[in-house]
């Protein structure tokens, strides 16, 4: 089979990458088009220099393009579920950034869309491509670790967004722990049946008023018995720090950040050592990769897609559980919120 | 004011390690007397060969000689309170293992004691003195962290103990975690509010018919606002696994465990390290010896202990309330177990 | 001025990568021809992938296109010297990988073609562009080092070469430790002006008939004092073991070797991490893009390159006088071997 | 055979630590006696607390007492090869600091009287006994790191000596490589047969004015093959810096400085750690105790010591080369210094 015809929906900061990815990194792939509703001169400039040949601002000219295989919606959380309706309904395999949705039934009918069209839907939860937390799954895979006992993360921000963004975000738990829910099924080859979450506003007022917290611990149950933890902070000064730790009956594995260089240097004050990359393009540049490297041997392979639309429903579930243990100040079963 | 002249009341495995300490390593002090309810020839001589004058199965015997101005009270816990009552009576300055009593009013009434009887009463949390832990609450002091917003602390056992230790050791939280807790009070600088406590049966069953868990999650709130967590584990197949981690406004700490060497061993097939320090006597040994440094030094220059009973009962709420969590799968306020 | 239009001359490995870094990487540039003397379909279709409108047996073919700015000549070492003159008298701008040649007459003479024609020059010594390699450098350039004292090198190789190759090499130290000669005089920031060379036989005996050593440690003196020493194997198990270290007056920089991922995986016998990146592709990935990012810079700014052709020479003479040192079992003096 | 009855001789800072450690930590040992030609009232003292029975001016009241077993002796230099020789008359046990003599005839003198009067001879190496440096040596011995090619050493002092002492010391290779030498004898188990010494004086003129140099990288050839190289400087102005690395046909081993704690602190600016132990006393704690230990137990247990009079003779005659080369420019035979 030839190469996979792709068009991009959305050329903001994450639709560019796919699109530099696809055009530059994967040989099987071919960025075919591209379309944002607000398409700017650089934007498309930006495209056609990477070869795509439909460049425009409707979505629909990718969908009505029979050279069109496939689609990568990038834009706004609010327009995703729509998309992928669409696209399903116009025959194309689909990749959908994440959260899919911030509604439930939003969410499954998208998914319903997808799957009575028969064509794969794969969401954007890169980190499972991270090159550490991927080599912490196969030390489990291959027994080093034994019966998975203990998932611990943490995962914390550079720098707080604005109040005006947390305000329309859904919050910390949909808005950024949602990578983490995802990442601790991963780990856990288990879904999360019980989360308790504890918050607060440590980092900036502003987020408070917003009706939001900063500072979050989520402990959670698996259905197989283990036990975990998640850590959110909005602002960590020395930048994005991103660590994996997975506990079992016969090991332990644990992933550090990824560092600029390895130097170390040695003075009269002490030994210094470079901060962890400052944040998640520079972090997870080869889990970008990989994952759509994944996508599309999915669909020329016919094979199933590592992250499927149900994962996204249960992050999203397990997301919604701790906003409300949060807000009840109890532990909560996810199976309450299960609609 | 001369060294300070000890008894020891206690000759079992924590017992012989105080005895050593003061007599080999703390020209401040000396060991002046050994007691065991059963005492054997072997224990005798021992405390002999370190210069004991007083040796004999009788703790009275300490009590009652004006020469001893201070216990170290190592005997089983179901003694600890009474001891301590009996010591102050006697005037002594008081060490005492942890924990004080499983019962809270004993506890109470050994406080009480050792205050009206105006003795120092100093409870063997020795991880406070351990110099990665320690490094790590210095940096806080002097700033580098700013304000503490999250504390993390792992503490995993290499090998569970008998369930039949286990059925009378307390459970998981006053057996094992009550050290945690303390770290936790510790490195926060402030009282533990609530917790949330997780458990499961995942290293032996054995323990499960024993009424415990071996596996344990614990979130906890702090007066200050931070918040915490604590994983222990009854079998980490690697070792003891013993590390602190703080975050906070201007940055953060992480202690990693301690190796007995440095090398790396580079094959075919791997980079090879240590594994941590098997168990606590290597891993905290400086830490005991500077736990009774800091002991006598309170004792000689009359200043506050490092560890007082007020925080060994604190530590006892906080299990206790652990205990009620798990039991009560809910939040449980550490002020709902103060009596 | 437009993106910089380049030949590549030689479709092997480092031609192969030079030619997919300036396609994919480096937008100032662009891969507009591809000559080899062998050129395969294979080699033919993938440089038309990348955009080359020029692709022939010639080189000739793209020192005579007037809208060719640039060439990288990646062909076989003995046609280097021609090939730099040619392009010299066509106006091209050169981009020649090491070693220049091994007669250093034909080195002088390329050299001084080029620095007639005024056209820049630069060898393609990457490991100066290497992330680790380049930050110890700042460190010393910003004064955190202070005076350079001593420069360490560490320069191992995974497997050793045919002994086929061995014979037509050069020899170790100006097919392999030419580099490190280069990473010297770079760090250190000052010339070689004595060298003392141990070598030997503990690799592959077929080495040594071949006349060449495949182990070697070589100390160095530097123009401003400060001494210096590497060390080559041939072969290390544990993959390719490339560190630097610099130490001088007010501190010390150590650049450990990148490692695939940051996991370390803790079992009941040790604590595995992973190997260091296996050879020169993957461990240098970033500075060949780096390199060519300096080089396109240079020609478009029309500022110095980074690495000269006199460097090329400098490294030569460095790489003589250890050969004669090894021969003679004395230190020998740069001057001496110049010509 | 009951606890080995010691003297020490001399007490000064190392007489002092060989007190302490057999007082306090090897129980088949005992301070039997102490000596120093212009003891004080402090060191009498010091003395008398540790158990010592004999305390004088007078190491003749050691040799004379009959329930002395062995001496340690910590005087000055140029005292070493008599007290050996009358220590050996006397039929003591001995262990000597090194350096033995500064004068190889004496040093072959002093060999000679306790191989004559049957007595073990240990000489104070005591890098051999470092948990580090030994687990080394200990992978050789097992097979992982299969044939040794390369042995790397690194050593450095805190700060320089003053010019005063250096200009008795007898040089850099005998006043402080040649605890180096030592090492690099131990770890690639053959003895050096040739040296090439490069040196400068980079750290204090006045150390070039007393005739030595303060930075010095030495070449290192042994009989099995092996190549070596040891750097020195007397001032890193990080710490004591202590490293070792073994290379082999199966693998290498590399061991890094010793640490205080394992603590790093992030923050906005950098990820700080901890510089390396201050200085011999702190680093080498351990290792003085365990060559104090291997002493008794090679006594008691009549077994060979770990390390002879002869490995004092070898490193002197490494250092010897090391200095010839120094000040020939030129490669030097180890038997070219024999006498």
């Amino acid at each position: 089979m030839g190469p996979l015809r792709i068009g991009v929906i959305g050329a903001g900061r994450i639709g560019k990458i796919h699109g530099e990815n696809i055009a530059r990194f994967i040989p099987q792939a071919r960025l075919e088009g591209l379309t944002d509703i607000k398409l700017t001169a650089e934007q498309e400039a930006w495209a056609r220099g990477l070869g795509a040949r439909i460049v425009s601002q409707e979505s629909g000219d990718l969908l009505a393009d029979p050279a069109i295989d496939a689609v990568i919606i990038c834009s706004s959380t609010d327009t995703h579920a729509d998309l992928i309706i669409a696209a399903a309904k116009a025959g194309k395999q689909i990749f959908c950034e994440k959260p899919i949705d911030l509604s439930v039934p939003k969410v499954k009918a998208a998914l319903e869309a997808a799957q009575k069209a028969g064509v794969k839907l794969q969401i954007g939860f890169n980190r499972r491509f991270d090159h550490n937390f991927r080599r912490i799954r196969e030390y489990t895979l291959t027994g080093e670790i034994g019966q998975v006992q203990l998932v611990k993360i943490t995962s914390r921000d550079p720098a707080p967004p604005s109040p005006a963004y947390v305000a329309v975000s859904g919050g910390i738990f949909i808005d950024m722990m949602i990578h983490d829910f995802d990442m601790a099924r991963f780990q856990a080859g288990s879904e999360i049946t019980e989360v308790y979450a504890a918050g607060a506003v440590l980092v900036d007022p502003e987020i408070g008023k917003a009706g939001d917290v900063d500072t979050a611990m989520v402990t959670l149950r698996f259905a197989n018995g283990a036990i975990g933890v998640i850590d959110n902070s909005r602002k960590a000064v020395y930048g994005y720090d991103q660590r994996v730790e997975v506990f079992g009956s016969r090991g332990a594995a644990q992933a550090e950040n990824d560092l600029p260089n390895t130097v170390k240097l040695y003075t009269e004050q002490a030994v210094i050592g470079e901060k962890p990359l400052y944040f998640f393009l520079e972090r997870y540049k080869g889990a970008f990769v990989d994952e759509m490297v994944s996508f599309t041997e999915a669909v020329l392979q016919n094979k199933p897609v590592a992250v499927t639309g149900e994962d996204g429903l249960e992050n999203m579930y397990a997301a919604l559980a701790a906003g409300k243990s949060l807000k009840e100040k109890r532990p909560v079963l996810v199976d309450e919120v299960r609609v």
